[in-house]
């Protein structure tokens, strides 16, 4: 059975939604998708640092359209493990667990990983928002397309711009 | 650079001194540790399920012997990773975090992965007191002494009982 590492934020989690609404409640400002691409998270969002240290920013984001039904497919083909940036926010730790256990009922704690580097990851397909992390695994590498992503053409990792997508990719 | 995956409990983290301490707490009995070789974790700590879970169980856990400098001279000289299973006790994610930051500062949060499973993970040597982690590894195995694996014979991973035998095998 083929292993996937599956990432969290801009994956499984829709950061930038978040992003937009504590910037609004803090600046009154409403930020458009589009306007943000091709800029690293933290120059579109001035107060991203800030926001992502705050109680219940992971806690409370809304979940990826279609991720839920088609990781759970997945999660009957696949040998899944969720594979999350996290020690650099020790806070998110167990928030990002408590958000999995919720919205993904599914995923055991058994393969559930929580990191800050993905170069120590072994498996045999990964899908990620960040080159930073698709760069250096050995496997099959697949970029799900996020605003800070959209611009870069560098086709060395498969782009899907979905969970539909994903689907058609793995399980057709 | 190579890379080693070093485990938190039983070999960073004196977890037997911790059990006894609150099974001597809870039930007046002292354990001697030579009475306990050859048994799983649980079977020699009978309350071992329920102190796990008990608030500052990973926090207030005394560090093994010689650990910090002889891990400071390998973070020197090799990528080092500090791989604990975690996920399993929630609250043990900050707690092994806020553990190592006091006690390791010179780890940095990109060198820090929790997780439930082992199988994921990519390195050249692992240093880990389980034959379940050891066993399904690709490179190097080091298997730590504790009493929970000191009667398996079983000569497949190179058997050390200290830190300063770590030292003499991957620093001379």
């Amino acid at each position: 059975m083929e292993t996937i590492s599956v990432d969290m934020d801009g994956v499984l989690a829709d950061v930038y939604s978040q992003f937009i609404k504590m910037h609004a409640a803090e600046s009154g400002e409403t930020l458009i998708l589009e306007n943000l691409e091709g800029l690293a998270e933290f120059e579109a969002f001035k107060h991203g640092p800030k926001h992502v240290r705050t109680d219940d920013f992971f806690r409370t984001a809304s979940v990826m359209a279609k991720s839920q039904e088609i990781l759970k497919k997945l999660n009957e083909r696949y040998k899944v493990f969720i594979v999350s940036s996290a020690t650099e926010f020790p806070k998110s730790l167990t928030e990002k667990q408590s958000w999995l256990n919720e919205h993904f009922p599914f995923i055991t704690w058994q393969q559930m990983v929580f990191c800050g580097s993905k170069e120590i990851i072994k498996a045999d397909i990964m899908i990620d928002d960040h080159f930073k992390n698709l760069d250096h695994f050995d496997g099959r590498t697949i970029l799900f397309t996020q605003p800070h992503n959209k611009l870069n053409h560098n086709h060395k990792h498969q782009r899907v711009d979905s969970w539909e997508e994903i689907e058609k990719l793995l399980l057709s």
